[in-house]
């Protein structure tokens, strides 16, 4: 499991160095520091569940590992602007100095930026698939995943701090994290043009594991250790008054509702058969992480 | 001449009021400010030129006018992240507060983002054409135009300030403005799938008129009206120990350079006759502005 995971994180990274915009001139500051926050070393757990889920169908590997670099480009901007000053101020992502303390605040923002456009870029390069028709439509979902009604609305949620109740901080994490979470499943529902049962159940999944891998990471807020994170920890949510799933659950309850979430989502893999053998074993996987 | 222009605008502010996303959680904040950045009173001086060549075609006018639409998304995004106080650090931009001032700087950080986002959208939904070649083809266009290696490099320079000589001022205006200013005349040229003729010519126009205007934006930092520009001026380059057109050239040769700029603009489009017409008028109306 930990080999399959770590292989493909170097397949990724591999490919994302190919992929990203390379520039000769004084812009050259621009594309490293693109690079110093995309080629990092991430977990890549978006573009492991696109290429696993891929195996269900078939697919050809490089439309797959094509779709989830750019899908990582835009996870990679996030991370980028969620740590500015003005929004999380953090100093430490993955063990490393974050991108405006590596470099600066104004660099930051514009490698943010233009990494959002290289997803996009990669996305539409006809290299990506033949079919104009489905390299748009792995165009359009990524906006839709990203924009005012998914990862940047659940950010505005996130920094307005107004979630009272656990619909609340649900419907925040849906948004902030989840429509990303989903993307890495419909690359490989859109290249294989699947039917509902099979885009019901991987959409069915990654909602559990999207729920459970955010109610772990507020675990890992209180409980985890800051040197396996690569990144602050120690209550930082309670700290800044924010609530969040164990701050409302308590820790007991949040590790039961990960369990359950847990078995409901290998539940939905059923379909499939043994052929998400992988996908099965890779929820606890994901869900028992140091960081 | 005027009248055009200012339907033009109206055209625009009324359709990209429609394409905008709206929300109703506590996330219309980030909509809310999109729509500040967006909607405000620009000159709309992109969509203006998308569909003025477009008539060069006999193009429908929804694609036309929905692409604009999403070039204009991309300028208003890139306007709010130049104006953060960790770039420019603007107050003011087209005579209102700058969205960071009117709201907070994460929210303008967001919105941003999300208007960047908004553009892909635009584009890659099927009501903007029902070919998706086409829809590929506008998205990819203005990915390259608006990333590190167009306008997100250009802002690079930009901000290291390394150009001492014309040669580096032209090569960062060139990516820093004249790429989106070039897709304004991608966009008929994709819609009309137009032959290399015509595509030299209005790439050719969109070149001198693109340089011509940073010539006079340059020279209105140092002779402008505040108050008519609706942002600060007074040699703003200068006292940062910036070189522009202007600081290398002086004035008068700034001038005359714009006058040349002007009459090879319009000499490229002798090859629509009077199809044309109103092109080649609006290149003084463009050059002699005084905002």
């Amino acid at each position: 499991m930990l080999d399959r995971v770590a292989e493909v994180a170097d397949l990724v990274t591999v490919a994302l160095d190919e992929l990203l915009p390379r520039a000769d001139g004084p812009e050259s500051r621009l594309t490293e520091a693109m690079r110093y926050a995309a080629l990092g070393p991430g977990k890549r757990l978006r573009p492991f569940f696109a290429l696993e889920a891929s195996r269900l169908f078939d697919l050809e590997e490089r439309p797959v590992l094509r779709a989830a670099c750019a899908l990582e480009c835009v996870h990679a901007y996030s991370l980028v602007h969620d740590d500015l000053p003005c929004m999380d101020d953090d100093d430490l992502r993955r063990g490393r100095p974050t991108l405006h303390r590596a470099y600066d605040e104004a660099t930051a923002v514009l490698a943010g930026d233009a990494l959002q456009t290289a997803a996009f870029d990669i996305l539409l390069d006809e290299d990506t698939h033949d079919d104009p028709a489905i390299r748009c439509e792995l165009a359009a979902r990524l906006s839709l995943a990203s924009g005012a009604r998914g990862m940047a609305g659940g950010q505005m949620i996130d920094l307005l701090g107004v979630r009272d109740d656990l619909g609340g901080v649900a419907r925040m994490q849906r948004l902030k994290t989840g429509a990303l979470f989903a993307y890495a499943f419909e690359i490989p529902l859109i290249l294989a043009q699947a039917g509902e049962t099979p885009s019901h159940a991987l959409l069915s999944f990654a909602h559990d594991v999207g729920l459970a891998y955010q109610i772990v990471d507020d675990l890992l807020d209180v409980e985890g250790d800051p040197e396996a994170l690569g990144k602050a920890a120690g209550g930082k949510d309670a700290a800044l008054g924010k609530t969040n799933f164990v701050t409302l659950l308590g820790v007991d309850q949040a590790r039961t509702r990960v369990a359950h979430l847990a078995d409901q989502a290998r539940s939905h893999l059923e379909v499939f058969g043994h052929d998400a053998e992988i996908l099965r074993a890779s929820v606890d996987h994901v869900l028992t992480r140091s960081r």
